[in-house]
């Protein structure tokens, strides 16, 4: 493990053992509002610990009880013993910022907040989780909600929920943590893993966020021996800076951390953030901090557990280098339609089903077995179980496929030992020079998955979801902290806020390094320049924002005369559409050949921060989304993939033998402009060069737009 | 039911119905290969039978054995008496023509054939079967595979199959039916289906479908009368003619058809082709295919029977009229995390969660119960389960959404009846006015998935195949036979195989009344011609695919003694690179303006026949599809529903101001391609415009191409 060198708010390693204790390990906890009606949810909590056997002390809290469950019950927070680890509220929103204080007074350090009412709840809530936020603070009480319901350590049995998931008689204890900003889903997905035979470490629950941050709760289980991979419904994103670090160290200590994030669609996001009170995101840009971060993010729900074994066995084996070519994978099957079905499914991910070369086909008919050169290697009635587990471990063994993926056909539903037992000797043999196996089973076979998933072996009960989490695993790890960050600067006396003029947004990208377009200021009664013609006439003014509907663009200008006319033109149709504005005068620009048309965006995104972005350019573009974003600033080897990413670049690659861009040149200035990001304060907001001319030799950047943070922003 | 009008290989009503019940619901099977060693496949059916009540005879023909479980044996097929209904053969490929022509001679009309080593295992197997087909049609004997894993009849017990998914001790009878090209997957969606109580009728592996086909199948389920919907798991389609009149009849009969087809990505679509023997298909045709005979497509395999429910109970509420505007879906929910997973999902497919209008939340208040304005209403601890009841029961007699989507959470884990009952409560009240109704369960809860099931109201497991389903229903109905037809005929004297010129082209798109480009033949020694200036000059030859390539293209000409000089270079330019191609001369073309550049093709598909496509055009959208294809012909409605879903054509559609486009005629020239299905004997094999210019008044084809079938496709 690494030594803590990370600046959680001051945290020292002894103070941060205590809290991670009372927080997922705590010895003693108080339970306010615990309701002796057995049918209310408060009573949950009490009956659930009794129920999964904590050994720790628990203290409900209720002024008209005296003995709830057989368990001495407390009048109020003041009269608990003085060494309670954390407590749990029940109680109407109106007394939480009471109990903060009763519980500093006790010395209990840790409280979650079932209670609701608070930021879910609209403006009002918002002020009063405020003032909850600000007394817990000032009294250094760490607080886990509000609207948390709760969270569970599932080893010592310390379930501080009003969950109903935990009603069930047994949970099983695991090595799976899951953090979930749903308290909902929580439950739900410990209930449908838990049907599977997987078993958790700890499942908690962060409700509001207003203290305790899902990076804070991540961190903590990195440093937790029963957590092996964590898990994470998220709904948003926040407190970005603590989770990054958290997840850093997740990725040094080899514990995977998989992802299911809402707001794929515009619809789920806005439904999120109603649900949330959480501030408007952009998913590409979420998605580009996962991959920054080497988060496995998958799409469907259930791929959230299914892909759990797959991710902790092989977390060594993910990939750490882009590439340009699909993923191989063996398929091995006793069914030829539910090799199909997942094989239909990868090919949707660019995944493909690789046939065996012609000497492994020898080495294994040497072997005893003989096999076809076909994508799906099809064993139905051909082979024995010993030669199945043989064909497993050879193939394994070879270089020619990254992946090993096992179908099974009804054998899965009446013989799961059968259909096991040589995938699980296989992959025991082959211990250190294996590849990441993984098993679908074509019929209902709940016993199989089980089997499977008792000895961590990654078993999906659907082809899409199978098919979610090879894709999911093999998106490259992340690059980690770049280790030369040359600080970068405005030039002085620039605007501060608002926008820049366009000859002032294209000094800021000519200084960054990216070549601009030659070009002149001029006025109607001085128009002489000297740059070469044909010409693009544009008014500069920060106060018209849409150029060509208020007449301010001409192209085509091939002469002196005829820009002196066009200036007039300019001038009067300018003046009539926008009176107001005020016009710094106009620009002549070189008309710039080009191969195609890119635009080379930078945003501060409000949930992940600097982002960068390379696009196809034009109006179509806008119709038909095709492009790459990451987190800034980027390497160039980065730049080099997302160039690869967008499918206009392939005009400028060689494609049908056109003419060959400049996407060195490009590469380049994909990195100049993620540089943004080095700004001291990250004063930009927005920047903008659409569009950005490819050439075969060099870009060119055409139109510039930067935008700089209002001071409501900072 | 419809009268018997269709043309099906000859059948006669009587004869129809005599086939089907020899096929489904046969009195007496015999089992040809019967194994007396119960660990043996081929031991399976008979105790399958036994095991699943089958009352009828069953004679299993061994030569080597007398009784086999109790049940007499015979030696040989001529031995069995003569009211043999249908055979079940399990004996090597080498003697299954014999066999067909012993059956034949006991008078046993349909065979089912297990044996494999025909079509499926290449060349010297497709010959074994085109043998066993010939032998069959010419002793009037019907055949259902061979390398068929058999079929079923779950109400009578004849489990006519060797598939092990049948060993299950109880069959679920019910009323879905189900056709597989793949027999291992047959049984995988058995178990799955009937893991979760749904109940079957009828299940038919059909093998490599040389005679009798899933189309002749679905009209044998059309007619019977405990199959009230029908599920199709398919790698490819074969003889679309009796699958398309037995659509027409499950249509009409009220019987839903759902399709889950392999082949969305190319691998997939490869690999039905290699494991089936198939010829290449097009998925975008295949799904044309589906929309227009009113098949529901699902994406997910468990969607396939999932979705059942909601197919048969609201098969009257599908939409029959195209749209432009998003579905609205009602969402009530428990679980808030819950519900966005869906909502998430939904939206990828376009559909909106929609809130309630403030005068329907006043209706409810006055009825008790508070909701709020937002796109999910969450009921978590907020309405009694009668309340929850009346919401469902109001909202369904609203015209403010188009379904409702009730979500659970915990409750349907601890209790299902809680849960499922206002929903049972409220379908059954709202009869005769009410909108599709789904529900997706949150947590793991087998038992409420049952209930629903049992009640006939569709439960999904997963929030994606939730999601899959709503989107697969509310595809609209197919347009059905067009009553006009108006013969097309091709210019008279024109090939009749191979490439047309550009010129024969032009005239064919025009004599369908397309607007082409003005041209006019020329030659180096006769350069006169009529056409204003600019023009384009293209070489005119049968023998040169790759005009720009050859030098056969110069554009920009714009005069007279231009014109002159570019013909002589350009025919010594052709002739230098393609010396033994037959030049018929030189076409003077336009220059013409336009708003976009699209691509009206036409191309008789391997699989589904005649289909006309629209997309976007230039080099561009080779890198990104944006495309909308029918069968062909199609009306000017649809040709309408064609331009709205290519992206492309919103830049002439209003956006963002830009000028519009004539799209009406664009229509128009839709249906005039699609109208090249109407000559008779369909010769032309392919036609593309490539581009179709589209302006503000009008539309131009400046390139044609039209490529006659050849004989070996005929």
């Amino acid at each position: 493990m690494k030594p803590d060198d990370l600046n959680l708010r001051g945290n020292g390693t002894a103070a941060r053992q205590a809290f991670n204790r009372a927080l997922l390990n705590p010895a003693s906890v108080a339970l306010i509002g615990a309701s002796s009606n057995q049918k209310k949810n408060t009573a949950r909590p009490l009956r659930f610990m009794q129920k999964h056997g904590y050994a720790g002390a628990i203290y409900p809290v209720n002024p008209s009880a005296t003995v709830i469950n057989n368990v001495k019950a407390w009048g109020s927070i003041d009269q608990l013993p003085d060494n309670v680890d954390h407590a749990f509220v029940m109680i109407d929103s109106a007394g939480v910022t009471n109990v903060i204080e009763q519980c500093a007074r006790k010395g209990i350090s840790v409280v979650t907040i079932y209670s609701d009412g608070f930021a879910e709840a609209g403006e009002e809530g918002i002020q009063k989780q405020r003032e909850l936020y600000a007394t817990a603070k000032r009294l250094g009480v760490r607080v886990l909600g509000p609207n948390s319901i709760g969270l569970a350590n599932v080893h010592s049995g310390a379930v501080i929920s009003v969950n109903a998931a935990f009603e069930m008689d047994n949970l099983t204890a695991g090595d799976i943590g899951i953090i979930s900003q749903s308290g909902s889903m929580m439950g739900s997905l410990m209930s449908r893993a838990a049907a599977r035979g997987f078993g958790f470490s700890h499942l908690v629950s962060v409700g509001n966020e207003s203290d305790i941050s899902v990076g804070e709760i991540l961190d903590a289980m990195v440093d937790d021996d029963a957590t092996r991979v964590i898990l994470l419904f998220l709904e948003t994103l926040r407190d970005v800076q603590t989770l990054s670090g958290a997840l850093e160290r997740a990725h040094n200590a080899g514990k995977p951390v998989i992802a299911y994030k809402l707001g794929r669609s515009e619809q789920g996001d806005a439904l999120s953030q109603s649900h949330t009170g959480a501030i408007a995101g952009n998913d590409a840009a979420v998605d580009a901090y996962f991959r920054a971060h080497s988060v496995i993010r998958v799409n469907m729900l259930e791929t959230l557990f299914e892909i759990a074994p797959l991710a902790a066995r092989y977390a060594h084996l993910r990939p750490d280098t882009w590439r340009d070519t699909p993923v191989r994978v063996a398929v091995v099957t006793t069914t030829g339609g539910g090799a199909a079905t997942v094989v239909d499914n990868l090919g949707l991910h660019g995944f493909v089903a690789v046939a065996p070369p012609t000497a492994f086909i020898s080495h294994m008919a040497g072997r005893g077995l003989n096999i076809r050169q076909t994508p799906v290697i099809d064993l139905t009635l051909a082979a024995s179980s010993e030669q199945y587990q043989d064909l497993l471990t050879e193939i394994m063994q070879t270089d020619w496929c990254d992946a090993v993926l096992c179908i099974a056909g009804s054998s899965a539903q009446f013989y799961p030992q059968y259909v096991v037992q040589p995938i699980l000797n296989a992959v025991e043999t082959t211990h250190g020079n294996r590849k990441p196996l993984v098993a679908f089973l074509s019929p209902e076979a709940e016993a199989s998955l089980q089997l499977l998933q008792k000895n961590r072996i990654a078993a999906f009960r659907t082809p899409e979801s199978c098919a979610d989490a090879l894709a999911a695993f093999f998106v490259p790890l992340g690059q980690h902290q770049q280790e030369t960050r040359r600080p970068v600067t405005l030039p002085v006396g620039y605007p501060t806020r608002g926008n820049l003029t366009e000859p002032e947004a294209m000094a800021v990208f000519s200084a960054l390094g990216i070549n601009v377009v030659p070009s002149a200021m001029v006025q109607p009664h001085a128009p002489d320049h000297s740059i070469d013609y044909p010409v693009v006439l544009k008014v500069v003014s920060r106060d018209i924002l849409h150029k060509t509907e208020a007449g301010g663009v001409r192209v085509g200008i091939d002469s002196d005369e005829f820009l002196a006319a066009a200036l007039n033109t300019m001038a009067e149709q300018v003046t009539a559409h926008s009176p107001q504005a005020k016009i710094d005068g106009y620009m002549v620009q070189k008309m710039e050949g080009r191969l195609v048309e890119l635009m080379l965006g930078y945003r501060h995104d409000p949930l992940v921060g600097p982002t960068v972005m390379l696009g196809a350019g034009g109006i179509t573009a806008e119709l038909k989304p095709d492009f790459s974003l990451r987190l800034a600033p980027v390497s160039e080897e980065v730049a080099w993939q997302m160039i690869h990413e967008v499918k206009h670049t392939q005009l400028i690659r060689g494609y049908r033998q056109l003419p060959e861009g400049d996407c060195k040149a490009l590469a380049n200035a994909i990195v100049a402009m993620s540089r943004l990001a080095l700004i001291d304060a990250q004063p930009v907001t927005e920047a903008e060069i659409n569009p950005l001319f490819v050439r075969q030799d060099g870009v060119v950047a055409v139109d510039a737009v930067v935008r700089m943070r209002d001071q409501s922003q900072m």
